[in-house]
């Protein structure tokens, strides 16, 4: 086994997992991430944690929706169980073709989404972490070598997360002071609030209330946001390739929008509900290790240089203790990039401009 | 896809397991036996059955067993509310290499088998089906090509299983009139009790109380067996290969054992608890579709022409209401062949000779 995937484990079940002994741990395994389970399986039963796994393979979801007539039952008791009653859910994302459920009607994906509703909020409430295993499907989608990939996975991966989370630290706290983000790119003009609102540190660690590994980034959750935004890095949303995403957005809904590509699918994940017209994140990229989109929104988000926007549900540790945020049964993010010709601005002081943080060097205020 | 795992999927939920709208099913996956998990997805989901697929990998196993250090919490909540949570459990046997656990030390695993009694009950009490879908593993145990070894799957699984059903039933019959039951081989003069005991008609179905897709025997729980046997069908226990076990009981204990090949596997199996002493089932194989031993006991203990015993734990179905039979941790079964010279008596009459059914061309009485 490639020594990288047993550090992998190593940092997924103790920075970001923070396993102790005992701990109930659902691990859920893609296809192609089988080496990548072996490695986390050893680490758990090293530390005397009790595993489930699960079998996340999207051929196998892709039979069950298309052959199911679409009148799903609510949040089945014995998956629902297995969430409500795990202390940990790992998540490993490997897939053997990211177009796997291509010809799923997006409308049974909606849906089946909605009935598990409740599932998905018990997964959320516990301490959970999505990582990927590089496989030869995702390198393929990142337009890169087998090996060239998995470099670049680990090298996003095994990182100095005690320093990156103190240097995020800096911008947590101008998000966590300020009251209004502006964000002027080419084809960009938004503003949103984010008075009361608290940036997550997202520094690949449940500890940090930081769910994927790796992070990098630094979020919040915004409201009342106003203007245009273009979103010109890549995507695949939900198998399909898109494109060059405009939203448009009045009072903090979006009241128009266009794809250059793949506009099918932006329209099935707006429309899925009331909370999915409305933004649940604001994030900002910080991981240096990613230099490139690759199309899996794990990494691309995460870019130092980008800023992105999750339609859809809003996490709780952004919100006040006990307030509900945006709510939806999606979150979909979408990326723009900042190292052209661009600023980010908190209460109309500019804190990043072309993608240099005003700490860093070759900042021009 | 072959259009054979379509079958097989449907034979599973339909005859098998009974599948109906609404259900829960926990479908647990092998490496390798992705293929049958996406049909039988097809065919939870044309039912409206709900479904949640574990990934159970014999490599993850091993990982985990060998970093534990063996102080195994007791049934984890989160697996065991799955289990007690579903209506249906079926499992995909699969794998890629039979020796995948081979040098998990055998206390470890007796020591995990025993935390988990709980959470195996669980599984125990639902509608559960175990099937084989071909993988070169398999077919590489059975010492047969793949092409060859996937004919034969489907040749024992893809039968008229009503006129079987009814076939055996005129062996539960006599069984379930009978007494005692004596096994006359090469090597073996075995008496045992059956008064009082129901016998399954083992039909491939859980509306007879049947839980192996194939199956294709009729069996029942002795007790107070005396006697010596010899078990020639060779056997891959744990991983380990088994040959030529020959038990010695009395008063309805194993007093004596040896084996010709595997002997350390069989002292783990015996030494497990008191129930691991002691016999859980009598089996008579009916399936003439499984024409040759294939090292793997799903088919083996079905072969018609055989006969095999389990140690360990009885099942329910073959108990009077309400009444305990053998307990155990473990529920191990050998076979021996009964198509040389021998003869199975119920109550002194000869039922079979040689392999050969009384109601059979060619029985001698």
């Amino acid at each position: 086994m490639d020594e990288r995937v047993r550090e992998h484990a190593e940092t997924l079940v103790d920075w970001s997992a923070r396993i102790e002994e005992g701990d109930d741990v659902v691990v859920t395994v893609d296809e192609g991430a089988h080496d990548l389970a072996v490695a986390v399986a050893e680490a758990l039963g090293e530390r005397g944690a009790n595993q489930t796994t699960v079998y996340s393979s999207e051929e196998v979801q892709r039979a069950y929706l298309r052959a199911h007539d679409g009148e799903f039952d609510e949040d089945s008791i014995h998956e629902l169980s297995l969430y409500e009653n795990a202390d940990s859910v790992l998540s490993l994302v490997g897939g053997r073709n990211t177009a796997a459920t291509a010809d799923v009607p997006g409308e049974r994906t909606q849906r089946y989404d909605r009935a598990r509703q409740d599932i998905s909020e018990a997964r959320l409430a516990t301490d959970w972490v999505k990582t990927v295993h590089p496989t030869r499907a995702l390198a393929q989608q990142a337009g890169m070598a087998y090996e060239e990939y998995a470099d670049f996975v680990y090298d996003a991966t095994l990182r100095d997360w005690e320093s990156l989370a103190e240097e995020m630290g800096q911008l947590k706290e101008i998000l966590d002071d300020g009251e209004e983000v502006r964000i002027v790119n080419e084809g960009t003009d938004l503003t949103m609030s984010i008075d009361g609102r608290t940036a997550v540190n997202s520094a690949a660690s449940v500890a940090y209330d930081s769910h994927n590994l790796p992070s990098g980034e630094v979020f919040t959750a915004p409201y009342g946001t106003d203007g245009v935004i273009t979103f010109d890095v890549p995507m695949t949303i939900r198998g399909r390739d898109v494109r060059d995403v405009r939203l448009t957005f009045e009072d903090g809904v979006v009241v128009d929008w266009e794809a250059g590509q793949g506009e099918a699918v932006v329209d099935e994940v707006i429309q899925t509900d009331e909370g999915s017209k409305r933004l649940g994140e604001l994030g900002i990229g910080m991981n240096r290790g990613i230099d490139r989109p690759t199309g899996r929104i794990l990494f691309d988000e995460k870019m130092a240089g980008t800023v992105h926007l999750a339609l859809g549900r809003a996490y709780d540790a952004n919100l006040p203790e006990g307030e509900g945020g945006n709510d939806s049964a999606v979150h979909v993010d979408l990326i723009t990039d900042m190292t052209g010709e661009s600023r980010l601005e908190v209460d109309g002081e500019v804190i990043q401009r072309d993608g240099v943080f005003r700490w860093e060097d070759g900042f021009e205020a």
